[in-house]
């Protein structure tokens, strides 16, 4: 804890001296200041900071680290600054990127300065970006970079590491050369470390390793994670339909989609977006959100309504007004374990055909129990709060009903919303709530009317 | 869409066959299957099941696979895997196990069989991990491994790569050699791809990387995962408080990190633990979640009270125990939104002294006009629904009061909750769900009474 504190205390400590800093309009201690931070340490200041102080900032930055730092922030954020520069300056700040990066950056750019970079390059360059851009940013071949060194396999190492030396530099986080087929169809890797420790007159094919599969270029990002991730790689060949090698992807590409995709989950089921600006502006944050509400306030109205059916019960009896949000709000937050269950599930692969059945007995066993547990307690002080043993059985019963209908709800939104084709993140929790606002307040007030009147 | 499609089948196909398998007794085909999955798929497999085949399954892995399963599983899971085992079965699966790996398994693993393992090791060996397991599992020292290749400043690269040749392989994922002192002093790194391609006369000294600094030890792992995402970092040196070097931290164990701690913050939400089994027995499960239920039980109680205080009002007015619920569920919808984006941007460190204050004005500001635009929504439907102006004017002024307060709250929650040290992701929702509840009643059944009464 203590630990921990202290480097928040850090990370914070950047954010706090340059908002000082550009507070007091010191210009020239801005720079001097940003200059130590890497371009990731930079993004995360400009993501911290409200929008007037993010584009003063944004023009102290040194112009040879702002295509890195722009890679760095959401994508709100970035296309907030990209409106703030001219054709020139964005034609700039791609000169130092790598193609895949490049590449991500290039689809948020206007028309004209894509047209002008693709100008500006040679046409091996040109040839590799467009060869990424052919590919939707979130697959393989859009994560992928060209940057790729290959070599024969019936050459000896020794051929290669002359070569090497020749060139004088490998590319960032290369740990294999790529062997290809004279008709550059992908055949193995030759790690790093396979050339420093074999006896250099072997040849490639010799000690080439035959057992990590090129990945295909229309791989989803998601699934390149898991790849990753199952596999320990560090980077991985990319090849197309026909077995030809078109580039690698590296694990810094990866971690970014690993923690995007974590992210997603948590920011959609509140309704909102990844990548957003928590500094948006009011005014966009205002109406991006208030769907959101407007959504929400259906499903309400709809509770609403039901309620509205039993209003001469409630005339009667006003208990049933007092302790009806308590049904509710049992199923609403059972279910919504359940829900946050399955929606890790799917997203993690963990739930299919085979064991869906199961899973969902086994939800409904927890709810089941839950129910009774809870019924019971619920029963017992609404009995003695409105000292009647009528009121008690029957919350008791709504609640078990309803613990029952959130398992079952809850289970099953996320399954029939992924089959459709919907987002269980972002749709889910709203229509549990509907659910079990209905079936709860349906439940306790209908049993109310049938038994207490 | 089609191809994610694809793939899910891909993942469930593993499961499916080996499921269908183990259901129809057949043993060897079971092992046929897993035969040619990694250890990370069968760890996908075992947690995908129900308890009863999972044993069975695990029975069948291959004995020299199952240390590197047992670390793919979620400790839930692990643990019960474990605890089928007998002692010389748990020594057995340490043998194949990197210092950093078997440092993690090791804490779970009951204390005889602890005392067995080290005893089997050599000398070496021994003290390595005893290195390892002095710091604690979520900081820099417990994720580091101790297979460091170390090398002096002043040889020539020749004399390395001689050394390398003769040493005949490099540990896992070893990008750089760690340049030290006489005093075992980390001075910088010497990479792969340095020793590849520059002139073998030059010293190690002339052409090492000596801007990485050391990882120390007491680090915590989350700040580390920190920064290997912000530096782009395959593997980064860890010292001790002297400087002196203690091991490497390679990027496939930060991975698991970062999966980690964003999987904490959609699970605590919903008071779940991201290690959970999903196939818990189901008495556990029950017994886990219960404990969430009863918490939000008490808020549902409070809410109640206060409803209870105007039991008068509502034998009168029967249409405001109608309404009553919209005006909590919009503010805890909305309440849930900041919550939820504070929560996040305290995890991110995005969140400090120097821009609290503004971002809260902002969520007000967000509050307060989609307060206001919603309140004539529900104001307009509500008049018409009840035919009453009067009723239409206090529910829009509730939603207004309940919406600020909510901004505020989803806003200063979560921060006391950190200063206080407790985990703002697991407490902030229930506390949120309070105070909108509270405040939404009040607020409405209060008005009510004053003005309808």
């Amino acid at each position: 804890m203590a630990d921990s504190h202290k480097e928040t205390a850090q990370a914070q400590d950047h954010l706090h001296k340059v908002s000082d800093a550009l507070a007091s309009g010191a210009a020239s201690r801005v720079r001097r200041l940003i200059h130590n931070l890497r371009p990731a340490e930079i993004a995360h200041v400009l993501e911290s900071i409200p929008k007037d102080p993010r584009i003063i900032l944004w023009e102290l930055v040194d112009p040879d680290d702002r295509g890195e730092v722009l890679l760095h922030v959401g994508d709100e954020v970035r296309s907030g600054l990209i409106k703030e520069m001219e054709a020139g300056e964005l034609v700039a700040l791609t000169e130092n990127l790598d193609t895949d990066d490049l590449a991500d950056l290039l689809q948020d750019l206007p028309g004209t300065v894509i047209h002008e970079v693709l100008r500006s390059m040679d046409l091996q360059n040109r040839h590799r970006l467009e060869s990424v851009l052919s590919y939707s940013e979130d697959t393989a071949g859009g994560l992928m970079n060209v940057d790729t060194i290959t070599v024969r396999a019936d050459v000896s190492l020794d051929v290669v590491l002359r070569y090497l030396r020749l060139r004088g530099n490998l590319p960032d986080l290369t740990d294999s050369l790529m062997v290809v087929d004279r008709n550059d169809r992908y055949l193995g890797l030759l790690p790093l470390s396979t050339l420093l420790t074999m006896d250099p007159e072997l040849s490639v094919a010799e000690v080439m390793v035959r057992d990590v599969e090129g990945i295909q270029a229309e791989t989803t990002a998601v699934q390149v994670a898991k790849l990753f991730e199952d596999r320990d790689l560090i980077s991985a060949p990319v090849i197309d339909q026909n077995g030809r090698l078109v580039g690698r992807i590296t694990i810094d590409d990866v971690v970014d989609v690993i923690r995007d995709e974590a992210d997603h989950s948590l920011m959609s089921m509140a309704g909102l977006n990844e990548e957003g600006d928590i500094f948006a502006p009011v005014f966009s944050s205002t109406r991006r959100r208030s769907i959101w509400l407007g959504i929400n306030l259906m499903t309400a109205f709809l509770a609403s309504w039901v309620i509205g059916l039993f209003e001469a019960t409630l005339q009667q009896i006003v208990a049933l007004a007092v302790l009806m949000p308590i049904v509710a709000s049992m199923g609403g937050i059972a279910g919504s374990q359940t829900l946050t269950i399955v929606i890790r599930g799917l997203a993690l692969n963990q739930i299919g055909k085979s064991n869906s059945r199961l899973l969902m007995t086994k939800e409904l066993a927890v709810g089941a129990l839950n129910g009774i547990l809870w019924s019971v307690v619920v029963a017992v002080i609404a009995a003695l709060w409105f000292q009647s043993a009528q009121v008690g059985i029957i919350i008791g019963a709504a609640i078990i009903i309803n613990l029952a209908v959130a398992a079952l709800a809850g289970f099953s939104i996320p399954l029939v919303l992924q089959r459709m084709g919907i987002d269980p993140a972002l749709a889910g929790s709203v229509l549990l709530t509907t659910v079990t606002d209905v079936i709860g307040f349906m439940a306790f007030l209908g049993l109310g009317t049938v038994f207490l009147l």
